[in-house]
C-alpha cells in the first residue's frame, strides 16, 4: 500500500538528553517503512553518528511531513519557521507530557503513525499572526506568532497606555500591564492566564486580551481573523513586543504596530481519533 | 431623488407613555417624505386616533424597513418575530437612553434618517440562535434567540449538571448554575455579566459561557457559528431554558437541547458614521 | 493516660449505604478506648441492632466531641445544629473523598484519632452567619449558615435589584443574579464559583460576592465579620434566600434582610499536622 | 474655641504648576485661623517667596496634622515617609480629581476644614506593609508600602516561579507574571486590576493576588494582617520587587522575601460625613 507521507523531516528538542531514545525509536520506525528521512540541523548536532540526511529549514520544507519531537514550545518554533512551505504538514510527538500541540505520546507513536501513514488522519489548518512595528514611517520589525503577539510593560512598576484600532476604527485607549493578541491556538496559553476565552482550534477569529487593565470593563474582545489590529504606543511606561514569548523587541513612544493574520497557515496532522476537547479536559482538569 | 426605503413599518414600545411624542414626530417626519407607513398592531392599540395603516407581523414583513422605537428588549423581540422576512431591514431608535441595538437618539433622528433614506447607511447582518428541546424522541419546544439561549437552574439552592457536545464531540460534564450560549449580539448582555468576552457584532461565532461553574477551569469557549451545540440535562437540580430572557421552558432530566445558528439573519441598518466600538465605549464606560 | 475526649457523639451521613462499614469501625475503635458513645437519631434509624445510646441534638450537645461521618454537606448541617453547645467540638471524617471540612480519611482515622484523643490536635474557631428576614416590621425568618447566605433570583430570566448597606452605610444598588454573603469557611464553596477570593479559615471577615452583576465594577467586597449587612429587596424579579444551599425562603418586594455574625462559633478539631493549604492544594489542583 | 489641630504641615505635589493656587488658598486659610504652618522642603522649592517655615520629614513629624495636596501617589509617598510619627495625622486634598485617599476637593476645603478643625472628623487607622529581602542570609533591602508589595517578572516573555508560605506553612508554588500583596488601602489599586476583591479600608487583613497565574485555580487569598508572608524566588525568569509602584529592587534566584504588617499605622483624618463606599461608587462607576 502506498504511504501518505514519503519524505519525513524530524525536529527534536535541541540538546534535551531525554530526546534521544524516542528519537532513535522514531528513526528506526520510519526506516522500517522505507521512508526518506531528513533531520533538522540542530537536532543532528546533538546526535553523534546518526548517518541521516541533515536539512536546514529550507530543505525541511521539501518534506511531506515534519514530525516535531518535544514540547509545545518546540512545535511553536517549528510552525513559525516552516509555515511558508505550503504543502508540508506538521505532527507533534511529546516526550511523555501531553501538550496542546504535541498530542501523540511516545508509548503510542508506532500505532498512531501506522494509521496516519496509511491515510487515516485529520488535517487542521491553523493560522498565525504577523506583526509589523513601524517607527517614524519605517518598518523596524516583522515577526510571526503562532500563539500570540503580546505588548507588555517593561518597567515593572508602571502601566502602559496604548491606542487600539480595529480595521481603522478606534476601539479604546487602554491603560494596562499589556495586551495579548491571540490566535485560537494561543487561547490555551498566555491569553487564558490573562482571562481570555478558549477558542475552537480552527475558528477564524483572534482575541484581544487586556492584561490587568486599569478599567474593569476592558474585557477580552473576539474579532474576525481578517481584521487588522493597529496599536499606537502612548505613555506612560516603556513597552515591549513579544511573539510566542520568545521574540522580543523594545518599543518606543509613538511606535505603531500592525497585527494581522499571516498569509501562510500551519497544516497540522492528527490521528483520526483526535479530539481537541479531550486534550482540553486532560490539560485543564475538567470533570 | 428616489428614497431607499419606500414602505416603513413602526414598532413602538408598547404602552410606554414616553413613546408617544417621539412616535408622533417620527410619523410626521415619514409622512413629510411621502413614505408609506405601517404601524404594528400593539403599538396601534395604545394610540387612539392615529389614522395609520395597522399591520400584523406578516404584513410588517412586506415593509422595506421597520423602525423599532424603544429599548434593546423591544428590538430583540422585533428581531425574533420578523427575521424570517429576508429582505426587510430593522433600525433601532431609542427613547433617550442609548442602547446597543437602538443606537439612534430621538434628538438626532431626523438628521440621521435624512441620510439613511438618501442611501447613506451601513448594513449589518447578524445571526440568531435556534434552540430545540427534545424529550423522549419528540420535539417539545422550538425557540429563537437574538442575544442568547440560557440553560439555568430553577432550584435556587442546587446547581445543575449537563453534558455539553459540540458537533457531536463531548466537551465536558458541566456542573454550574447554568450555561449561556450567546451570539455576538448577546455578548454585551447576560454573557458579559457571566464573564464572557465581547465579540465583534458580525463575527461568525458564538460563545458558551458557564455560569458560576463548580470547576474554575470551565471557561467561556468561542466556537464557529455553524457548530451545533447539543446539551443533555443530567442531575442534579431542575433546569429551565430561556431565550433572550423572555421565553421560558421547564426542562426535565434527560431532555436534549440542540442549539444552532438560525437559518435567517437580522439585517440591521445604521447611520453611515455608525461605530460599534463608540457604543461600547459609551455603554461600558471605557476611557 | 487520660483521654482528651471522654464522651463522643457520632453523626453519619443518613441512609448512605457506604457509611456503615466506616461507622462500625469507628464505633468499635471508640469502644476499644472505653469512650462513652452517643449516636445521632437519624443515623441510628438506618442501623438496625446497633445497641448504642441514641441522642437527639440536645443530648449530642453534652458530648465533648461529635464526629461527623460524611461529606461537607453533613458537616455543615451538624455545625448549624450544634453550634450553640459552646464546649462541644466537631471533627469531620470523610468517606473516601477529601472534604474541606471532613478532612480525615477512613483509612487513616485510627492513627489520627489515637493522637487526637491523646491531646495532640489543633483547634479552630470558625464563625457562622445569622440571617433575619423582616417583612412589614415583623421578623418572618431566622436562619443560620456556616458557608453562606445567598439571595438569588427565582425567576430564571430576570435579574434582581437589591440595596446593600454595611453598618448602616449604603454600598450600592446591585442589579445581578444574586448576592452571596460568605464566611471564610464558605469561601471555597459557592462564593468561589461566583468569583470570590479564598479566605483563611479563621479570618474574622466575610465576603460579599455579587453573582453575574450587571455592572462589571461590582466586585467582591471583604468586610469585617462584625459588620452588619442589610439588604432591601427592590425589583425587578422575585428573590429567594438560601443558607448553605439548603434552607430556603421566598422573599418579597421591600423585604429587609439583616446578616451578621452568629453569636456562637464552631469549634473544629483537626489532627496536629493539619494544614488548610494542603487541603486547598489537593482540592483545587494547585501545583 | 480651641482648634483640634494647632500645627499643620503641608506637602504639595512637587513641581505641579496647578498646585500653587490651591496651595496659596490653603495657606491663607490656615493663617487666618492662626495655625502654625510648616511646609515640606520640596514643596517649598517650587514656591518662591512663600515666607513659611520649611520642614524636612522629621520636622513635619512634629505637626498634629499634615495636609497632602495632590493625587493618591503623593499621599502614598507621604504615608510611607511619615507613618513612624505616631501622633501625626494625614489629610488628603485633591486638585480637582477625586482620589481614594485625597478625598477632599479644592472647592470645598474651607467648609470641610472648618469642621475638622472644630473637631468634627473621623479617624481611620490604616496599616502598611513592611517587606524585607534576604539574600545569602543577609538583609539586602527593606521597604514600606501603603498600597502593595509586588513581585513581578522582569523578563517580559517569561513567567516567574515562586514558593509562597504563610506563617511558615507552604501555600503553593506559584507560576505567574507575579504576585501582589495588598493592604485594604491597595485593594482599589493594582490588586483590583489583577482580579482581587475590594476590602473595607480598616479591615485587618491583606490579600495575595496572583497576576496571570498559569493555573486557573490560583485565586486571590485573603489572610489576617498579622500573618507573615514568606516568598522564595525560584526560576524561571527574573523577578523584581516593587512597593506602591515606586520603589524597586531586582531579585535573584533563591532570594527570600518576608512581608508583614508594618509596626506603624497611618492615621487618616476625614470629614465627619466621609463615606468610603461613596468614593467607591464615584470612582468605580457603580449605579
Amino acid at each position: 500500500m502506498a504511504l501518505h507521507f514519503n519524505k519525513i523531516g524530524i525536529i527534536g528538542k535541541y540538546a534535551a538528553p531525554t530526546v534521544s531514545d524516542t528519537l532513535r525509536q522514531l528513526v528506526r520506525y520510519l526506516q522500517s517503512k522505507n521512508i526518506e528521512i531528513m533531520i533538522d540541523e540542530e537536532t543532528a548536532n546533538v546526535w553523534d553518528g546518526h548517518e541521516l540526511q541533515v536539512a536546514d529549514s529550507e530543505a525541511l520544507g521539501t518534506c511531506d511531513l515534519v514530525i516535531v519531537l518535544g514540547g509545545d514550545g518546540t512545535f511553536l518554533s517549528a510552525a513559525r519557521t516552516l509555515c511558508h512551505h505550503g504543502d508540508m504538514a506538521l505532527l507533534g510527538l511529546n516526550l511523555g507530557r501531553l501538550g496542546f500541540l504535541t498530542d501523540i505520546s511516545p508509548d503510542e507513536f508506532e500505532v498512531k503513525l501506522d494509521r496516519i501513514l496509511a491515510g487515516e488522519y485529520l488535517e487542521e489548518d491553523r493560522f498565525l499572526l504577523h506583526s509589523t512595528v513601524i517607527r517614524g514611517g519605517e518598518i523596524v520589525d516583522e515577526s510571526i506568532a503562532f500563539n500570540d503577539v503580546v505588548i507588555h510593560k517593561c518597567d515593572v512598576a508602571r502601566m502602559i497606555e496604548i491606542d487600539v484600532y480595529i480595521d481603522g476604527v478606534m476601539v479604546n485607549t487602554l491603560r494596562s500591564d499589556g495586551l495579548i493578541i491571540s490566535t485560537p491556538t494561543g487561547s490555551t496559553a498566555y491569553a487564558l492566564s490573562g482571562g481570555g476565552p478558549l477558542m475552537e482550534a480552527e475558528l477564524n477569529a483572534m482575541v484581544l486580551v487586556p492584561i490587568c487593565p486599569h478599567t474593569m470593563s476592558n474585557r477580552p474582545i473576539v474579532i474576525d481573523a481578517h481584521s487588522v489590529v493597529e496599536i499606537v504606543i502612548k505613555g506612560t511606561g516603556d513597552a515591549q513586543l513579544s511573539c510566542d514569548g520568545q521574540i522580543n523587541k523594545k518599543l518606543q513612544l509613538n511606535d505603531g504596530l500592525i497585527i494581522r493574520k499571516h498569509n501562510h497557515m500551519v497544516r497540522m496532522i492528527h490521528p483520526a481519533d483526535h479530539n481537541h476537547f479531550h486534550i482540553l479536559r486532560a490539560k485543564l482538569g475538567w470533570g
